[in-house]
C-alpha cells in the first residue's frame, strides 16, 4: 500500500505525524497550501497547528497563500488568529468576518495572476509549501488529488515542502492531472493548448525530493459542496441562457456544439449546465476552473465530449460516483494548474463562453462581484475576471432582487467595480436577458432597465436614468444620488425610495430618447 | 511612379477621384477606416463625403469603425452630423462633445477586442472599408502607411474596399509592417511571437482584388502629434519611475535591459522614455501600441534594440526624420495589427512593463482613465486595459492635482472604473510613487495617501479614510461621502472641503492602525 503511495524509496523514512510536521511552521512564515474551491486542500498539518496554538496559547501569525478557497482549515486557523495575510481567494464566513474587520489583510487576486506575482518576487518567498497528494512518484513527483490550483508554482518556488498523502483519495487520480508551468521569461513559449483536451505537461508535479522535509499520512475528506438546488428563478435564468444559445446558433454566431463553457460556482451556472442535458447541443466541451455536479450529469447524459478545469467541487454523493469511476473519466477530463485553466492566452484562443455570478450590476453594465455595499468582501473576484475579459461571450447572472425585494441587484451605480462595462456582453436576471454587445452606455441603460429590473425597481431606475440624461455625458449620472440607494438600504433596510412611484412618474415610464435632447416633463433632482 | 504604387495592373483602371468615391457611401452604412492615433487614417474619401453633405444638405448617417483615433476627419464628419455610431476610440474635441450630448453612440472598447467582436458577428457587417496605403502589390495586397490598426480585419470582413494611395508616404514603408490575423476558431493557433522582433506574417494586407472597387490617389498628411513638453512635474514623475526601475534591477526583480516597454500616449510616458536615453539600461525593447517621438530619441541614443507597435504618432519634425530614415529603421521596427500589438497572449508572454495615464485614482487603487466627473467621456480606454491586465508590471501616472489644485486626482472613490485594484501595481504622481503590489486595500490606502496625494488634499483624504475605517469592511468607505468631492467641485468649483483642515484634524494626521480598532479622537461624519 505504502509502496504505491510513496514510490521514492528514500522518502518513506520522512513520514511524520501532523503534530510533528506543524512544528515546522514558525511565526512570520509564508505558507503556501494546495486547495481550490475546498478541494484537494492540505488539511492535516495546518489543523494540527491550530490545535497546538489553541492548547499552548502560542502567538503565531502566518501569510497563507493557496489556490482558491480552503475548506474548514480557513475557519480553524482564523479562530486562532493565525492568519495575518491571505490570498488569492476565500469563502469561509469566519475568515470573511476577520477580513472585514481588518484583522486579516486579504489580497483579492485574479486567480491566473498569483503564479506570475510569485515569479515577479513581489509576494516574497514561500517558506513552506504543504501539498495534499494521492502519491509520490519514483522521482519525488507529487500527484495531486481533487484539485491542482497553484500547487505546481508553490512546489517550484517553496524552500521546503510537506506532502500530505491522503489515503482516502483513490489512486486512480493518477493520470487525471496535466501539470505545465510556463518558463521564466525571456524563454517563455506559447502555451500549446489548441483544444480543450490537449495534454501538454506531466501527470505529476516535479519536485526535488530533497525539498520534501516531511510526509504526513492523512484521511481527511474534502468539504462537500452544497449547491442550493435550482429554484424557479434560477431555473428561469438558465432557460433564458439556453434560449439565447439556440438563438445564436440559428444566426450563425455560435456553432452547434457551442463553444467551450466556463461556469463559475453557483446555482445558476449549475442550472445552466444541468439544462444542457436536455438541450439540442451535442459534443459540448467544458473549459473552466471548477467542475460542479452538473458537469458529471452532462457526462452521464452523453452531452459532453471533454472537460478541463483546475478542481472538482462536488456534493458528497457525486464525489462517491466520480471517485468510483475515475478510470473511466480519466479519458475525458483534465485537471490543470489554475494559471493554465484561467490563462488569458488559452481562454481567448479557445473562445470560451463564460458564465459568472454578479452581486449587483449597474444600468451601464458594470459588475460588482465581490463587495456587499461596496465595503464588505464576500468571497473574492476569483477567476471571473480571467474569463470575463478574454471570453468570446461573457455572461453575468444575478437575481434581480435580494432580501425579499429590499435590495435591487440592478442599481444606478455599483458600489465596487470588478468587471467594467467593457467586459460584459450579456446580463441575465429572472426578469429577462440583456444583450449589451456593441451598445453605447445610454443604449445599455435602456436595455438593462427594461429587460432585467424587477418591477419593484423599474420605475425608480427609469426615474434616475431619465433625470441623469438631463445632466448629459456619455454615461449620465446624478453623482449625489448615484450611491443613495445603498445608503437608503443602510438607513432604512430598503433600497426603495417611493413605494408608489408609478403614480408620481407614470408618464415618464417611456424611456427618453438617447439624444438627451427630447426629455420633457422631467424635473431636476429633488 | 504609378507602376510602383499600383503593381496589380488590372487595378490601375479603378482610380477614381475622392469626390467620385464618396458616392459609394450611403446612408445607414457601416464604414470601417484605417487609422490609429491620427496616423495612417483614410482622409480623402470621408472628407469629400463631408464636403458633399455640407454642400447639398443631404441627410446621411453612418456607423464609423476605425483602429483608434482619426485626425481631423472625425471633426469634419461630426460637424456634418454624419457619424451615428463610433468605435472603438476617439480623441477629437468636436466628436467628444457630440458623444457627451448623446448625439453619437460611442462604444468604447479595449483596442484588442474590436477584431474579435467583428468576428463574433455582433457588430454587424462592414459595408465598405477605406484603407490608406503606400502601395498595392501585384496580387492586390495593401501596404499600409504609418499605422496598421484594424485594417487587416476590416479588409478581410468588408464587402467592398476603397484604397487611398497616399503619394506623400515614402515607398520605403514597405517591409515595415507585419500582418497576421488569428484564424477563426476552432482552428486558431498560438500567436508565434516569443520575441519583440519576431515577424510572423506578411508585409501587406492580403486582399482579393475584386473587392477593391476604387483607388483614390491622395496627398493628405497625418495630423502631427503635439506632445506637451515635459514640465517640472512630469519630469519628476519620470524620475521616480526610472529610480524604481533601478531599484527593481538591484533587487533582481527586473533584468538589466528591463522588460519590453509599453507606454501610452502622453507627456509623462514620453518623458519616461526620453529619460531612458540617459539611464543605465541598454538593449531596451519596446512592445507598445504607438511609438511617440521618444522611441526614436532612444534609437538615436543607441539605447533601444527593437520596437514593435501598431502606429507612429510623431511630431512634424520627427516624422520628417523617420520618413527619411525608414530603410534604416525597417530592421529595428515592426508595425503590427492592433489585435497583435495589444494581444493579452503576447503582452503576458513577453512580460511587458505598461505605463499609462489615469484621470483619477482612488485611495484603493482603482483607476478612472476615461470619464471626467464619472459622466463625460474624454477619449476612451484605448489599449490601457489590454496592457494593464496582462503586463508583468502595470504603472499608472497622473499629476496629483488639476486646475490649480481645485481638483485632486487622488480621490476617495473614482467616479468611473476602467482598471480595478486587481490590475494596478504602481501609481505615480509628482509627489511620489506608490508600490501597491501584494497589498490589501487598507494598506494600499495608507500608501496612496502618504506617497501620492498633494499637500492640499492629504489631510482631507486621511480624514475620509480614518472615518471610513470606523464603518469597517475590506474596503472601507462612507457611501454618502464617497462621491461628494466631485459633487463639491461641480457646485463650488473646488473639491476642497476645508481649506484649514490641518488645524481641525491636525492630531489625526497619523494614519490609524489598519485593524480599524484603534482609532481615537475621530468623530463620526459631519
Amino acid at each position: 500500500m505504502l509502496e504505491q503511495r510513496i514510490r521514492h524509496t528514500g522518502l518513506r523514512s520522512r513520514i511524520v505525524s501532523a503534530e510533528e510536521a506543524q512544528q515546522w511552521v514558525k511565526d512570520g512564515m509564508t505558507i503556501a497550501v494546495s486547495g481550490f474551491t475546498k478541494s484537494g486542500d492540505a488539511k492535516a498539518v495546518l489543523q494540527a497547528l491550530a490545535k497546538r496554538v489553541e492548547q499552548t496559547g502560542d502567538k503565531l501569525r502566518i501569510n497563507l497563500y493557496s489556490g482558491a478557497s480552503l475548506g474548514e482549515t480557513d475557519t480553524i486557523l482564523c479562530e486562532q488568529q493565525i492568519i495575518a495575510r491571505r490570498l488569492p481567494y476565500q469563502s469561509e464566513p469566519r475568515l470573511r468576518k476577520s477580513i472585514n474587520l481588518g484583522e486579516v489583510q486579504y489580497t483579492d487576486q485574479h486567480l491566473s495572476h498569483t503564479a506570475e506575482l510569485l515569479r515577479s518576487g513581489c509576494l516574497g518567498d514561500i517558506d513552506l509549501a504543504i501539498i495534499e497528494a494521492t502519491a509520490i512518484t519514483e522521482t519525488g513527483g507529487i500527484i495531486p488529488t481533487s484539485s491542482v490550483g497553484n500547487s505546481p508554482i508553490f512546489v517550484e518556488r517553496a524552500k521546503r515542502v510537506i506532502v500530505e498523502i491522503n489515503l482516502n483519495t483513490p489512486i486512480e487520480f493518477e493520470g487525471l492531472h496535466d501539470i505545465y508551468l510556463p518558463k521564466d521569461r525571456p524563454n517563455r513559449l506559447p502555451i500549446p493548448i489548441t483544444k480543450v483536451s490537449d495534454r501538454i505537461g506531466t501527470p505529476d508535479i516535479p519536485c526535488n525530493p530533497d525539498k520534501i522535509i516531511g510526509i504526513v499520512l492523512s484521511r481527511h475528506t474534502d468539504t462537500p459542496s452544497n449547491i442550493v438546488p435550482a429554484d424557479r428563478d434560477t431555473q428561469r435564468m438558465a432557460e433564458y441562457i439556453l434560449d439565447f444559445f439556440e438563438h445564436e446558433v440559428r444566426h450563425g454566431r455560435l456553432p452547434h456544439n457551442l463553444a467551450p463553457l466556463q461556469s463559475g460556482v453557483g446555482s445558476v451556472s449549475n442550472a445552466v449546465l444541468s439544462g444542457l442535458c436536455n438541450a439540442p447541443f451535442e459534443n459540448l466541451e467544458i473549459y473552466t476552473e471548477v467542475m460542479q455536479d452538473a458537469v458529471f450529469e452532462l457526462f452521464q447524459s452523453g452531452k459532453v465530449a471533454f472537460a478541463s478545469a483546475s478542481s472538482f467541487t462536488l456534493s458528497k454523493s457525486m464525489t462517491e460516483h466520480v471517485n468510483a469511476s475515475l478510470s473511466k473519466y480519466r479519458e475525458k477530463i483534465i485537471l490543470r494548474p489554475q494559471e493554465i485553466s484561467n490563462h488569458p492566452e488559452v481562454v481567448r484562443r479557445l473562445g470560451v463562453i463564460a458564465i459568472n455570478t454578479a452581486l449587483e450590476v449597474d444600468i451601464y453594465g458594470n459588475v460588482n462581484s465581490t463587495h456587499v455595499s461596496g465595503t464588505h468582501m464576500m468571497n473574492g473576484i476569483g477567476g471571473s475576471g480571467d474569463f470575463a475579459r478574454n471570453a468570446a461571450l461573457t455572461i453575468f447572472v444575478t437575481k434581480s432582487i435580494a432580501k425579499d425585494g429590499r435590495i435591487s441587484s440592478i442599481v444606478p451605480f455599483v458600489t465596487h467595480v470588478d468587471h467594467s462595462e467593457h467586459d460584459v456582453d450579456i446580463v441575465v436576471t429572472e426578469q429577462g436577458i440583456a444583450d449589451l454587445r456593441g451598445l453605447a452606455p445610454r443604449e445599455r441603460a435602456t436595455v438593462m432597465i427594461e429587460k432585467l429590473a424587477h418591477p419593484f425597481y423599474k420605475d425608480e431606475l427609469l426615474y434616475y436614468f431619465n433625470r441623469a440624461l438631463t445632466y448629459g455625458g456619455h454615461t449620465p449620472h446624478i453623482l449625489e444620488e448615484a450611491l443613495s440607494w445603498h445608503k437608503r438600504f443602510a438607513d432604512t433596510g430598503d433600497m426603495r425610495q417611493f413605494r408608489g412611484l408609478a403614480d408620481v412618474v407614470g408618464r415618464d415610464r417611456r424611456i427618453s430618447s438617447h439624444t438627451g435632447r427630447s426629455i420633457k416633463g422631467i424635473s431636476r433632482p429633488l
